[in-house]
């Protein structure tokens, strides 16, 4: 089957957070999403955008989607993070997810910044798999942090 | 002793990188540091700055640093990431972190952002414990994975 990577538009917001969805099911966070298509839109299609989001196609079907945006190491300057990537549940196995991360670090290159980062739940042996065997290293010794809204609202009343 | 946390200026840059050094000479990565000083000074301070840098002074000396940048959540929308917090070795033990990392999370506030993020090794307890008392949640499922430029010239070479 033909794959078609694209650049999204404003108008696929719809159909990207539908796969945002599916993809926080899928890492047992459902109701993690937040956003909505109205933010999208206007994050990602502004004067200056927070994201660049690149979308995969298969008979004009939209059947998955990669989300990326720049970060700033201290170490080697400017690197793409590879914030999403999803292919729907039915469309899996037929190559869609190499094609959207063929097309990201490309995409890396051309920006030429040093490095390309994401992160993976420790669970997804087949994205391990997949991650390891495209040269990429996978790290366990970082651990991620957050603190949420409500977390630094209490944080700033309590100091 | 009074500690004053100040935005960064093009010319604190030289010590920036210092602290970015010592910084990775803790996380025993001592030759990860490629970036200079003219790199920080390009990136932080042109029309579309890729980072906010705080420093701590003590006596006029700026004795640690706070650097941290935008990121997109497709969960939660705008966030802010800590990428480096770091404190002099001599400095330790007087406030100066906590004091860079309230200055953190009240612009973090100010900018209405859902949420901080940052990373930390998994054998800094200290900052671990840190992190929970102050309302962080520290996640251990969630790996990081990078592939570097080498990497990513590779990975297309061999699609």
């Amino acid at each position: 089957m033909d794959i078609k990577i694209r650049k999204a538009t404003k108008g696929d917001m719809g159909q990207v957070l539908e796969l945002v969805t599916e993809l926080a099911i899928f890492e047992k966070e459902p109701d993690a999403v937040a956003i909505t298509i109205e933010d999208l839109e206007k994050a990602g299609f502004s004067e200056n955008p927070e994201f660049t989001c690149f979308v995969a196609e298969i008979a004009s079907e939209i059947v998955g989607m990669a989300l990326i945006y720049f970060r700033f190491s201290t170490w080697v300057g400017k690197t793409v993070h590879l914030e999403d990537l999803v292919v729907k549940d039915k469309m899996r196995g037929k190559g869609v997810g190499e094609a959207l991360y063929t097309r990201v670090m490309r995409y890396a290159q051309d920006q030429g910044v040093k490095r390309v980062n994401w992160v993976v739940l420790g669970w997804n042996e087949g994205a391990i798999r997949f991650y390891e065997r495209s040269g990429a290293n996978v790290m366990k010794d970082w651990w991620q942090v957050e603190m949420d809204e409500k977390g630094i609202k209490n944080y700033i009343e309590n100091t």
